[in-house]
């Protein structure tokens, strides 16, 4: 049964456009992805969104019919609108034809299964929402567990992230906590933390990582703190052979994700 | 001697802005970019902003003061203004304490000395410029030339590309061709052109690559024409263990960039 809205002052396009807002995802427990291919990778995880939106006039496409059916049969609620409305939703001008509301996932430390694949990434205080997104893809990519995400990270759960993560929200784990709880949680069984870095560092290539393997980057303008380094099993260094010091921080990740990826096979 | 503009509405500040949209940008054949450090970059690599806009207020900095003697000894002009305008002008709301207006470079092949660097960075067709800055960041990491956008790409003189670039928009060399021209350019000398593609590919790792080495990715949701992949001298695909079938361009680029780094050397 689909409930169509046709105005900007409704309530429920209201409440779906407060999902955009860090503030009003914490206090909901959810948040939106966009786009028919990253809510049929989400399906496919099991994750079924509790609202379907979908646009009037687009055109239609059997991956959105079976899309719309997982949606009714688990009980959630699907609501046609005119396609300028869904931009309103999603803050695009050219919206995707579908967009879904899902229920934030469980990220406290303890319902990760470190054992359950061979390398993590870890990211330390990043505060670009398309990084942590980009992490993500780049975790599902290199095979993964998932993204931990210590002290004050941007939201994992906002549109920009969701988006650049290419669907890979639904397939990665996400963690967040404290570097106080984090360390305690690692060092109360396997796992080596590797960081990339400037101090008593080894070439990247060649180094000994082993599973499983906690890659971690830094900041973006500060990198890790002295401390957080001091404590990693392993310091490695990338050739950095013109002015800069430093790569994006979702760049160090995949480079090193990849060589570790590499390593352990 | 500097100037004072305390006001909106006063015609530089506006001229200022207006660098901030592309078609301005092309008529000027001018720039902005912002930050003591990158516009100390650019001073060390030889570029002088022709007008330096700081920030009321700041604090004193020998950077700051090496860079305001190098405008003037050079004929730029130096103004000072509000930090509320600064941010108008770069459109951030914590603007930093100065930015520069600089002349566009020469962007086109023939500019190119393809034997200067033993990698080259291409981006096809890519949209975003926060992609591009993040390649040009890349490429002065792993000692490339400079970077190649063939067809329709987002700016590289953008106040995200510049921004993303962490200033390695002043070391690495840029260059705007079509396909068309582009391919002929290449085949008028050495050069591999290697894809990352899932098309007759040979694992990235341990691939035959040869300097100068062309590393080329295609449009964020498109990829690269299956015609352009035809073309190259190598293809090669990197493992990709979850569902989804590709990295971010920029993650793609530095991956491959720096197995090809490490190849060569």
């Amino acid at each position: 049964m689909r409930k169509h809205i046709t105005g900007y002052s409704n309530p429920t396009v209201k409440y779906l456009r407060s999902l955009r807002d860090k503030k009003y995802r914490k206090r909901e427990g959810k948040f939106l992805a966009e786009g028919l291919r990253l809510l049929t990778d989400a399906r496919e995880c099991g994750r079924i969104p509790e609202v379907l939106v979908m646009a009037e006039k687009r055109d239609p496409h059997p991956l959105l019919d079976a899309l719309e059916a997982a949606v009714a049969a688990a009980g959630g609620e699907v609501i046609e609108t005119p396609p300028d409305i869904l931009g309103k939703i999603t803050g695009k001008d050219n919206p995707q034809s579908v967009a879904g509301v899902f229920a934030e996932f469980d990220t406290s430390l303890g319902q990760l299964d470190r054992n359950a694949a061979p390398i993590w990434l870890v990211a330390q205080a990043l505060r670009d929402p398309g990084n942590l997104g980009t992490m993500l893809r780049t975790g599902d990519a290199i095979g993964a567990g998932g993204l931990l995400l210590i002290d004050d990270c941007a939201d994992p759960f906002s549109v920009e992230a969701v988006r650049a993560s290419m669907g890979a929200v639904f397939t990665q784990a996400i963690a967040q906590a404290r570097w106080e709880e984090f360390l305690p949680w690692l060092r109360g069984g396997a796992g080596q933390l590797v960081a990339a870095s400037l101090r008593d560092a080894v070439p990247y290539r060649g180094a000994p990582y082993a599973s499983p393997c906690f890659v971690m980057v830094g900041n973006e303008s500060q990198g890790l703190p002295e401390a957080y380094e001091a404590a990693c099993d392993l310091r490695v260094t990338m050739p950095m052979k013109g002015r800069a010091d430093s790569l994006n921080a979702a760049v160090a990740a995949a480079v090193l994700g990849y060589e570790v990826l590499a390593s352990l096979n």
